[in-house]
């Protein structure tokens, strides 16, 4: 069955492009850069989407939304953030079309051109600083702290789906604080939450570190970033966090009066994630025979098919078993279904949910009923195992905590194995060709090294772990010195 | 306390515009016709979001995401569509800015114009119908029950907060089926769905019926809605369900093959609410006071409000004892919150808790807490009572229930009072001026008709209500045969 995908040693960006199709996550759509996340993926992306939202509401945070538009004005508010983000985005000139006097459908209005031209949003902080602006007037209105979810457009050229795409979901948190250390902390703090999400529920260790100046987010004094091993040993950015300093609260001028009614700029962050992270899961679990999901976000944890012979009585007996298991299970919490169609074979349903990434999959025959049994297949390691069907609910239970450590452990095995301490250039470009993975070297803090890296081999700094071991060393690229290691990669 | 609105009968439209900006709904940004939605706003939407994403799920729907983006051509498709949408619309046409020369900030750089423009969603039935085309071969793939959360956009020249905005949140069900039957069936039973979240949750009774074929949504065969009455006497159209006929699949090429392999083109329901609820729910329940909002999607149900005195024992008694009915509370399934904030005192909180419209409100003072009682004051009768502790949680619940129920019946009983039968055309004028409500009315039918009615006395016709009794008499205007009266109403 496995040949419905390109197999990942073959052509890993092919199998992954198959299997987002084939998986029914998402497909390109007539917009270009643009995709359709299939019913499959958003439930897998709600999944996701839950988790976080609690996580940031059990933190004290509050949604809000905020426009879709940004006047263009806006962008150039904050000097760097209209150097990152001005550049490739979608821009609304004209409010109205009109029937073509030449009859072929409609054109654009020329008479409604807007004044000012509008930007869809790449990313909120230029609007709702200036809506801070009006909220904030004492240190009695701090913290504040906001997220949306919303979607964001980003003129790419060259896209990916789920990785890289001219519209994407995401959230976006946007707080403002009293203080330099509150704004630190509450940057830091998501940092954690993210990690904690993409490690505990995604089943994916992440290394969390800060970004190098030049590959800081547009705007901000320090970007802080978690990053992920992806099975082809290229590193994928999993989310960030930022400290903006007061830079939005100069641009938009935004004060507080503190305790003492002394009058200051605001210190603010900023933090997001987005469908990205379903192709970093994608990427990181699944295999040549198909999608698999950690247990804790799978949008299905179990699927029971029934293993029918022509006796209409043995029939009757498996669905009742079926559907009595199906209820018990879903009152331990657990997303369960039987698959009673009959217009397909067990085997065709057997390879549907291996593509689908099904976490457990039971199969339950008269044979099995007379033997009190039913045959247990789980996805992670494709094995079968014969259980009883007393207390069967609690074995499976156990089986997708079981499943999701498995996949966890697997991806971490897989990350430390890929971990290299390199200590000079020659092998520096080895490992990166032959090996590929994070590679551990010094550094001599320099942009001009930094890009010349990039340049020579297509790494670029992941990050500089938190919490770094402090060690004198010599610059891979140029022998000169340094305080600390940090990690390369090549990267999605 | 009441002098923060201005009064309904001062000026309806201005305490409708001052209770969502300051019960903290929403405000106007600093884009043209686009809303901030404040977080407690948003908590609101949420709630409603949730009780419809399950009550859509329940009856089989799936959740996708469509791109935000539409090609112009798209939307020609649909000849009576184009003329509905293709009018006020946002329209992207460059997808890069560039730094300006002169150093003023950013330009549009005019070489990156798109091909072809795009639109901003103002509805998804073309981009949608044009994925479905790749989705739908064979009977097998229907039905199709698709839904989709979005922003939408439609370039409004006057807006009013929730009510008209140019971008608004909605969710739009697009569904695909093989008889024209099942689609309208389908179409029936979403319209049951919205006038079911309307009335249990938005407490919020509902007229269900068809609109005339001149007030039908642009491509729809039929439009059926639901309809409420406003404190004003207008009426307010909450939710609408449209059987789209075979229109969308045979102006996007969509066709299955059925049992027999005959070769059909499929058919078709869309339907939609919006934002728009909130504003909804806003005028129909608020009063001068603020806002009232119905128990079970009420962001916060019951606050504790404590009433301190100088003695620190007695402070810790109350601490104590508030603390542990929010618990209490919260395990019976109640929001509920303890507001202990020291910058603020009591009477200061009974108002803005009654701006913000929280169903009950607990006061705990050392007296009460030594007679064993709270003083509970329902939003909705603002009448207090004296309420033993012993228990208090079951009353609490009960009277959630009870304020729920009351809050219908009184909007019930408003409907009711402000619905009028009316025969000849000067009672209609008079009671449309007088007594503003739902006016019954004969209509001959025609659109001239419709038209002329609406021009001499902004009253349209909200809807041809379901099962509606078939009877003879003479149209109001021109006096011509009628077989049924429908409902007129001036309307938002």
């Amino acid at each position: 069955m496995s040949n419905i995908l390109t197999s990942r040693k073959q052509d890993y960006a092919q199998w992954y492009n198959d299997l987002i199709l084939k998986g029914g996550l998402a497909e390109h759509s007539d917009v270009r850069g643009c995709m359709v996340i299939k019913p499959y993926g958003f439930a897998l992306w709600e999944n996701m989407r839950d988790v976080l939202d609690k996580m940031f509401k059990d933190t004290g945070h509050q949604n809000a939304y905020f426009p879709l538009f940004i006047p263009k004005s806006y962008l150039s508010k904050e000097a760097s953030h209209v150097e990152g983000f001005a550049k490739e985005c979608a821009v609304v000139t004209h409010y109205r079309l009109k029937n073509d006097p030449n009859g072929n459908g409609v054109i654009v209005d020329p008479e409604a051109k807007l004044e000012e031209e509008l930007i869809v949003r790449p990313t909120s902080e230029t609007i709702i600083w200036s809506t801070y602006k009006k909220w904030i007037q004492s240190y009695r209105d701090l913290p504040l702290l906001i997220n949306q979810w919303a979607n964001v457009v980003r003129w790419e050229m060259r896209t990916r789906l789920f990785l890289r795409t001219a519209e994407f979901l995401w959230q976006e948190g946007h707080t403002a604080h009293a203080t330099r250390e509150e704004a630190i902390e509450e940057t830091v703090k998501m940092l954690d939450v993210y990690a904690t999400f993409v490690e505990e529920y995604m089943a994916l260790p992440v290394i969390r570190g800060v970004k190098s100046p030049s590959e800081r987010f547009a705007g901000a004094e320090d970007t802080y970033c978690i990053e992920a091993l992806m099975q082809d040993g290229k590193a994928l950015q999993a989310g960030t966090s930022h400290f903006l300093g007061q830079n939005f609260a100069k641009a938009f001028d935004v004060k507080f009066a503190d305790k003492d009614n002394k009058i200051e700029h605001v210190w603010a962050t900023s933090w997001g994630v987005s469908t990205r992270l379903i192709g970093a899961l994608v990427m990181a679990h699944s295999d040549d025979e198909g999608l698999v999901l950690p247990p804790r976000i799978a949008p299905l944890q179990v699927v029971i098919v029934p293993i029918y012979n022509k006796d209409a009585e043995a029939r009757q007996k498996i669905d009742d078993k079926a559907k009595a298991l199906v209820k018990e299970l879903q009152l331990k919490g657990i997303r369960a279904k039987f698959d009673n169609d009959d217009t397909t074979r067990p085997g065709w349903k057997f390879a549907e949910y291996e593509l689908r990434g099904v976490p457990v999959r039971i199969a339950l025959g008269a044979r099995d009923l007379e033997n009190n049994v039913a045959e247990v297949a789980r996805r992670d390691e494709k094995t079968k195992s014969s259980v009883s069907l007393d207390g069967i609910e609690s074995h499976i239970a156990q089986l997708l905590t079981d499943i999701q450590t498995n996949l966890y452990n697997k991806a971490l095995a897989f990350r430390t194995e890929n971990m290299r301490t390199v200590d000079s250039w020659d092998e520096f470009v080895r490992v990166l060709d032959e090996t590929p993975g994070f590679v551990s070297a010094h550094w001599d803090g320099t942009a001009e090294t930094e890009a010349k890296i990039k340049e020579l081999t297509k790494a670029t700094i992941r990050c500089i772990p938190l919490n770094n071991v402090q060690e004198n060393g010599k610059c891979i690229l140029t022998g000169n010195p340094s305080t600390q290691r940090v990690l390369f990669a090549r990267a999605y």
